[in-house]
């Protein structure tokens, strides 16, 4: 497979959901990272991914969608200068720098917003890759969580509440 | 004012939303401990308070509601081991121990519902009562999220994740 060095970064739009789910899906059945289960469908996969607080991002590669990210505020209201992130690379494509991509992009967005922070709520702590990632993104494990994960093969591992500051 | 010593819980049923809602909104409206500012509309407060992944309870005193919680999981499939919980004691009915009635019984609710731990996400550190509280009952600050509340008063202030295991 031929290394997507750097795809394209684009704003995406509702019909780019199905390619999407194409990638998510598989991470979800995986059940090693994300905290959505089998059980999820893609009509609510679509409602996350796509709704009216949530900026979402595609990374797009000769023609093909290979990753995508989703940033929201973390909380409503008065907590709402708080950024929160997800980001899906397709497995196949996983461990070639699109995931640092999508960071980088996001944390761009973040500031361009005005967002003051930051957050990512559940980081499973044997998602090594990740949290390696993050911490070179200038992210601290502010938090671990006992056992807030029930990890496919795993079973209940540890979380990570993460932060970022985006400020001065 | 007589004490409402020991109010009655019991589950609440979505035609208790006016009485809750006269509760919840002047508590949002002052702004010190609530994620929710004043563009919460009183049909988003009532989908939060009530809906398909809730479990309502609230506490009458005389025939009145003068408190209420909600119980939910903290995350979706493999997280939703976890439960969390959100409390409103009516202003003036605040000190006098329905907090702590209301989280106690949360706390029962949350075991007999075969949940393993308790967290919140977004505890104000300002809000030293709710804290203090939560301490005795055996919650624990977990992490500390440096300005993530903007406090109508105070401005941005630290906010805390705050747990709890419900197991062996």
């Amino acid at each position: 497979m031929t290394t997507p060095t750097a795809p394209l970064l684009r704003t995406a739009t509702p019909t780019d959901f199905a390619a999407i789910w194409s990638l998510f899906e598989p991470i979800i059945v995986a059940g090693e990272t994300y905290e959505f289960d089998e059980s999820l469908t893609a009509a609510q996969a679509q409602a996350i991914w796509f709704n009216p607080q949530t900026q979402t991002v595609v990374a797009e590669w000769q023609g093909q969608i290979v990753g995508s990210y989703k940033l929201k505020p973390n909380f409503a209201g008065r907590g709402n200068h708080v950024a929160n992130g997800s980001y899906i690379v397709g497995m196949q494509w996983q461990g070639q720098g699109i995931g640092r991509q999508l960071v980088e992009h996001s944390l761009q967005t973040a500031i361009a917003q005005g967002y003051r922070a930051m957050q990512f709520n559940i980081v499973v702590s044997t998602n090594v890759g990740a949290i390696k990632l993050y911490e070179k993104l200038g992210f601290a494990i502010v938090a671990t969580i006992p056992q807030a994960f029930n990890h496919r093969t795993l079973g209940y591992v540890d979380t990570h509440v993460m932060y970022r500051n985006l400020i001065g």
